[in-house]
């Protein structure tokens, strides 16, 4: 794979990508980065870069498009692909794949439901999927970073350790959903391993560069930088599916309304979203609004696909 | 607008439907058509037909794809297209836009959101707008017929009173509902009017041929029949995302993940789907899951796009 | 019934009234009248009164002790008494005997338990023990006004016809409660009828001084004042009980926990309270807590059972 | 202290408990045993024991009443007493005091209501409350067990390992409640050390006549069988009433409807329960009803209320 700055096959969408960021660079109001951990809260919210990879491997972008910031939950879309192609349908007997739409919470629906959560999304299902995989590979940490690294190409990605620290430390919330959950039987691993295991994947860093080229697997119809297939056509669609009914919290809706894209949000102000057939995007910047996602992210990408006319819809 | 059962450009997609029809034709258990009325019961639960229609008007089908049924719930869709075209984004202060995700019904969050329902496409929402169509127009169901019998080119479409009639005798629920909303000011007119207005609305007539048809504008970006726009493209955009995300009751992620349309189905069996920029579909078959969506209609369409690749994702 | 209003066997409960109704009178802070309808938001929040009834119908008081006031919801233990002494237990198949302990409504529990609302004191319940009593007698709303001029002496008791008016005209919400409750099958006469019983009701009229007489049957073990029995001994122990535990809104616990007495309060600013075998008291001041408590009403029982030691516990 | 098998005092109730135990052991159907852990699993259901205690300590009872059974959640009276006794009204801030009414559990309104549990006799309630005995004493399990010892007069009362082991195998629905309090900072101790307290406690081994005698206090309002003083007047009065009000889960209504004392079950089948100023009960038999509560206890003490007309009622 070769990446470039501004290579021939982007001629239609730098320009596009710059007009964005000349936009976002004059719009004040970003939101706040999250606080309730230092290494997050430490971000400056005016932070702001934007990466689109082709899907051959091309990857180009602008502002701090190259600047490695905390994933959080982007990576629940990659443990998700890994635990699907190990598994296959089975998995979703164990979680669902229904929007949350629920804003007063998870652990509602989860007593409803009977431990079951409604999609790999929110934490409790993301606690699912990770209990999933590291019943199946042992370091299911360790099998989502050698995964990021293959497919951006970029062997020094890694965990940050003060960053899984600091969740651990704040982790009642989490520690309470996984007890909760093995209260039904849906939790394989002691919860401290599994707490462990999720920490860690939440804390890896990586840039709009790194992440836009490791979501290209979901706009290629399954198949990795190399050429291999990790999921089928039939389960790449879904993963996407599932990123656009459920990837934005509870603003998975009017995200779909306004950019018309799946799409995956973090904490630490990225977003990762997906033309399938065309390219991948990945935008970060900290200031979050009152649900979770990137203020700044989310009018990039609705900026983008009103400029390229791209959105599924 | 000419209709023909096999025109020239349906070369490609006949022989999917008939392929689709015949698989169908063969798969034992349909589901059980709704009970709650009997004008639904008296259904049979293996009728099946299935349309398409092009953007320019072709319209083609197999099965009972001539035979008018219950629409029910996919007149929401309609509804909400012609508040919008007048109303514009005011509407979405009185109605949310995203997935409710609750089984246990949207009660406990109708009043955990203060008397916004979340999203158009659920009982709460569809009486909202139609209450604010009816303060615009004096007569929403009337503005709705005229534009289903315009779009389908079927001036003999109507009401069906024996159904509304019915509902209206079961209709303590969304009384409940409506009296609710009118509780935090988000209904306009008198609760009886509204839920005649209501009642009237679901109950009309269609074939899969009509609805065909009368969806056409949200595939050819807002533009109606007759080449007059009632939607701008980011409005018939933001239509089918709500489609996509809400449209089949609490089964939306599951539909997204099989059929990755954006679809609005209604509980006389019908499914209606947009592949935008394409072509336009209509299902039918009054057999329903426990999600209150059509069996053969569901899988018909989860054929259509594996087999045509037509999904958005 | 002879009423005086310092008869010789009252020589021990005259000072203690005389003492509370000095040390209110002493306290800043009375909360907030009920605003909802003018004719509760008309009344002064600094308004005292207190009454307490012997068993023998000798009735004494403090303050404003013979103004009537608006009754509301202390009128929902005549009413379940009244249907309990013509239905027996069946009612109870009807309307459950818990706690509601919902701080956010009563809704999402009729719907987790089917139309059947948790106790008769919420207004879902006295809905339905309306609603059972209108079925048996043809006129609940005349049944309960006869009763209360009976068993006060006072034949000048009448419905508040302004009162009851502006109830109908905000009563969106009892009108969502009865659909809903009679969408499960749980409500027998047309909403409507239902509904102009059920404001009539909570409109009557009536001073410290007639509830507290009115109340007596409950201290008599369930004899009225005229010696006849309108409830079984376990019957009018049963009423006690549900007052003890549902009878003050979301704040039962913390009634049983400071007064220690079986009570029922409106939102009117009346609060009725029974001492088993001994007297029944009613004490009224229209500023309301929080939880729709009168706050100078419930400080003055707390010190009235403090100053005797006449709580059950 | 003097214990008696038929003191003189007893002439009154003990023909009372023994038409009791006879009308018990003719009934059949005496629901079943707890089996979510071998111990209780293995108890006979048709067990029965029942035993007053006289303000002065002379105890007696029938049949099963001196044999030994598991506590469980009678527990919580005592440490909710012992805790009271320290730091006196500041627990309120910690743990509310209304019932929970809620069948579908407590993490929806732990949740509502950011983290502090409705009252002190939830499984939540009482996690909080053993905690904060913890903070006060280091041994909250060991303060609870001298008390029983010394109130019992019987110093072989003690933990069975074998139950607080099962429990805590079992115990990831406690876990959870407790990380999810922990979550608002309404959980001083690591949860690890709370669960092994909280444990410990409610596996304690006692017979009906430890029980009746050890609850002595709450009918002296307050003074234990020494002389000395656990809790003022008010407070004893305070616990009875969150007794009645919360004592017996989600049939707290139903208890004070037919019971009507002060009264608090365990799932080991026991239920002691308080005649203020008068004496106290315990009754064991291990058959439950759907709600957790002893069949055959309830049923004994609604017959001897009923019998000897003391209900606080």
């Amino acid at each position: 794979m070769v990446i470039m700055s501004v290579p021939p096959s982007s001629q239609t969408f730098m320009p596009v990508l710059e007009r964005i960021a000349e936009e976002i660079g004059r719009t004040p109001g970003r939101g706040r980065a999250a606080d309730y951990i230092p290494a997050l809260a430490a971000c400056d919210p005016r932070s702001f870069g934007m990466a689109v990879a082709e899907l051959d491997g091309t990857v180009y972008g602008v502002g701090d498009w190259r600047e490695p910031f905390s994933t959080q939950s982007i990576t629940k879309v990659f443990t998700l692909a890994l635990d699907l192609a190990r598994e296959g349908d089975e998995l979703w007997e164990h979680v669902g794949r229904e929007p949350s739409g629920n804003p007063f919470n998870s652990l509602v629906q989860l007593e409803y439901e009977n431990g079951i959560p409604r999609n790999p999304f929110i934490n409790a299902g993301a606690l699912v999927v990770t209990d999933r995989l590291q019943t199946r590979t042992g370091d299911a940490a360790g099998e989502l970073l050698a995964f990021l690294r293959s497919e951006s190409g970029n062997q020094s990605l890694d965990f940050d350790k003060e960053v899984a620290d600091s969740e651990s430390a704040n982790g009642d919330r989490n520690a309470a959903l996984a007890h909760f959950m093995a209260s039904y039987g849906n939790i394989d691993n002691p919860v401290p391993v599994l707490l462990d295991q999720y920490f860690r994947q939440c804390s890896v860093r990586a840039s709009c560069a790194d992440l836009a080229l490791a979501t290209g697997f979901l706009a290629r119809h399954g198949v990795r930088a190399d050429g291999s297939r990790l999921l089928s056509r039939s389960q790449a669609k879904q993963v996407n599916a599932v990123m656009l009914t459920c990837g934005t919290y509870d603003a998975a809706g009017d995200f779909a309304y306004r950019v018309g894209l799946p799409g995956k949000s973090g904490v630490g102000g990225g977003i990762i979203a997906v033309v399938p057939g065309r390219c991948t995007l990945c935008v970060w910047s900290p200031g979050l609004d009152e649900r979770g996602n990137s203020v700044a992210g989310v009018a990039a990408l609705d900026r983008f696909t009103t400029l390229t006319g791209l959105s599924v819809f």
